[in-house]
């Protein structure tokens, strides 16, 4: 059954799978599968399986699916299944593609495969794909359609609806129709519901939004994305630096880029290098790939902890059960910074937190520390004494509160320092918080218990 | 100017602000900001502030702009504003919600709130927001909008139209026109697109997508949220049990409902409660609230490495040396399972992975993890052999490697048992596989230098 409803119980989980049956050589069954799966579960099965059976699979399917699932992958799976195509099909595909997807693919593409999709493209398509290729990378230009319906102005809304019918058909969208000055600068915006609604002789201009929301080509689509989360528009108009238009940002392409983005957030949030592919369909070597320079980095990182503790190694020896609460206190102090890092990362993605709030953030992230930290040692004082004499009891107690002050503090100030710096807060990730909390907490640990122990 | 473009520069500040304007008791020139910015920019304004400060700001804009800001408000702060308005500006505004909008808000209001607010609205928008209300929280049924224009089947282009013209102007929507049988059952949809395009004389039957994506209203609202950002539709047509057609789910509500729960997963992979406010509307206490709980479990649970590392006393007595390494060696540990656990929840979450892979997961990350324990482990004999013998560095490099296996394993592991087991699998935060494996990985640890060392 292609009719797919959201059931109200969770995770239905498939009988047989696409893989399965494509492993197992039986191709007429897969081939009844694929007729049967709608287009965004079908590149959702060829996703997860390898290049060499999803190639397979893919050439199963006849035309008009093939397109439809194709669009639905992502770029990585995309060109997996590209290169195992003979010409014909090759041809087909990406001169079918819509302009913006098909520039999303290329921008992950080796030169080898970019050449050959836009030596194969029509003259007009390749004119439409080289100018969205010409924008920065992450930029909206990068993800608008080129298709635009514009309406000029001074129209009756039967001219408006008359030149939507004529000009349309090509168009991704017709539901916002900018409306532009004889130089194709961007004078307003039309709702299509406006022009279905309203009297065929009223003058469309009583219904255009005069100064609409809009983006420059350059403009970081993330920030558009998220802008239209804000205001609710179903598309954006997209100008060049001289306000004409040149496309419309379209809601489908925000939420991919809202996805995408808080993906990478989150990768980053635990010390991974983002990455764009599905997670069934990477390797073991690829997702080691992803994950090892980070690590490594913390290792080294790590080992100022080990010259800290090498420096108070005396201490250490007089007070040998000093050692037993270094693995909770650090811990304590990595959940408090990452917590505080997390948090402002997020509020800095949505848009909450400005690079302007340094000093308010650092003031109440310094405050949310000392109260949390004082929670912390009345249970550290209890857990302690039940292990350690009263004395050693209180300096684990004391280091909490500075240690969830001093975390939550740093993990405050990172992300918004990176972003007044230009770098990508995310990247202040809460791995990265916590090594640098890790060291500096055991230097406030032994300071402590010199001081309250008198060693 | 109410005129907005995104800019191609990030992060342009705001040059006075509306808080310090109503704080100053400037309220003229507030008056003139709120009638210079959009919505979403005052909404964002009145969620900075405290409730007093942002009642008087919203009191002084104009009841157009006032409903629109309200409407972009998140519900706690809707909250803080309507308790503060006298009857007549209360009643008009809870009454020109969208009925959506109005069944978020109630969501989180206390008692007292949705009561004085069912009492003022008007029979059929009681009715309306009741049976919304009616639904389970986080289901379809509480996002969708009720107001939709169905279409009987049989109709013209030219009928649909008219039918269109006639009921469309209290539709949240038009764009997607869910097609009915004579009682009410969903039998397809079409898009207004296509009845422009087409020409009047043609049958809208030609235009319709007989077994479109539908959703029960009692589904997750998140799946069916994610579930649009795979199939690209701009609204999800919502049925009951009975496959009447009972609302729509729109994209702006689908985008509101990814956000929040992508904001939602970010928290508890940190390792605190979610949190739905404004960031800088928060005060100390309600964020130190909200980390409270989770940091004290984590101390809590962190008491186990105390207790490993008292078992392992003696050990630690002979070879003093091997407390130098304690925070580096957890530190890799609890990292390499964060990055584990956390590409694991998100692959869950955005449907990659189901709970059905759990073994092919398992699997996976086992080897990821020896790989790049392996990595480790080269780094960690050189960085070991600067502080200590050639034997303790050997101690650390096996340690590195048994650990990182050991900590991907069980980041992996943990969020897909939890997804069976029907647990939020976000909730299986990184701290959580963090803390488990520190313990774990200090036992790991004393064990090799035993073997190794024989001690």
């Amino acid at each position: 059954m292609s009719h797919s409803r959201l059931p109200h119980e969770p995770d239905p989980e498939p009988t047989e799978s696409l893989e399965d049956l494509v492993k197992d050589h039986r191709l007429l069954a897969a081939q009844q599968w694929l007729g049967t799966h709608q287009p965004h579960v079908i590149a959702d099965a060829l996703a997860r399986m390898n290049a060499v059976d999803a190639g397979v699979a893919f050439r199963l399917l006849d035309k008009d699916r093939a397109l439809a699932a194709f669009e639905e992958l992502e770029p990585v799976n995309q060109q997996q299944i590209l290169e195992g195509l003979r010409d014909r099909a090759f041809l087909d595909l990406v001169e079918n593609m819509e302009p913006d997807d098909r520039v999303r693919m290329l921008n992950e593409a080796p030169a080898k495969v970019a050449k050959r999709v836009l030596a194969g493209l029509s003259p007009n398509e390749r004119r439409m794909t080289s100018a969205l290729l010409g924008y920065p990378e992450g930029s909206v230009g990068r993800y608008m359609t080129p298709e635009v319906v514009a309406l000029p102005q001074n129209l009756t809304v039967e001219q408006a609806l008359r030149t939507v019918r004529a000009k349309g058909a090509d168009a991704e969208t017709v539901y916002t129709l900018p409306v532009v000055d004889s130089g194709r600068r961007l004078t307003g915006i039309v709702e299509l519901r406006e022009l279905v609604l309203n009297p065929p002789d009223m003058m469309m201009s009583e219904l255009v939004v005069t100064e609409p929301t809009s983006a420059y080509a350059t403009a970081s689509a993330e920030r558009a994305a998220r802008l239209m989360r804000e205001t609710n528009d179903l598309n954006l108009p997209v100008v060049d630096s001289e306000d004409r238009l040149v496309g419309l940002f379209t809601i489908d392409d925000a939420v991919e880029v809202i996805e995408a983005a808080d993906s990478e957030d989150v990768a980053r949030q635990a010390g991974a290098a983002p990455w764009a592919g599905h997670y069934m369909a990477a390797s073991v070597w690829q997702l080691a790939r992803y994950r090892a320079l980070w690590l490594m980095l913390l290792l080294v990182a790590a080992t100022l902890t080990i010259g800290v503790t090498q420096a108070f190694e005396a201490t250490l020896e007089q007070v040998a059960q000093l050692a037993l609460f270094i693995p909770m206190l650090i811990g304590a102090g990595g959940n408090a910074g990452a917590q505080a890092a997390t948090a402002c990362v997020r509020a800095l993605a949505v848009g909450e937190v400005r690079g302007s709030d340094l000093l308010k953030v650092i003031w109440r992230e310094c405050r949310v520390g000392l109260v949390l930290g004082s929670l912390l040692a009345a249970l550290g004082l209890l857990v302690g004494s039940l292990f350690v004499s009263l004395k050693i009891a209180v300096v684990v107690g004391i280091t909490l509160v500075l240690i969830c002050g001093w975390a939550a503090t740093i993990g405050g100030t990172m992300p918004l320092l990176a972003k007044r710096l230009r770098i990508d807060p995310a990247v202040v990730s809460a791995p990265m918080v916590t090594t640098l909390v890790d060291a500096t907490g055991l230097i406030i640990y032994f300071l402590t218990a010199k001081a309250v122990l008198g060693v």
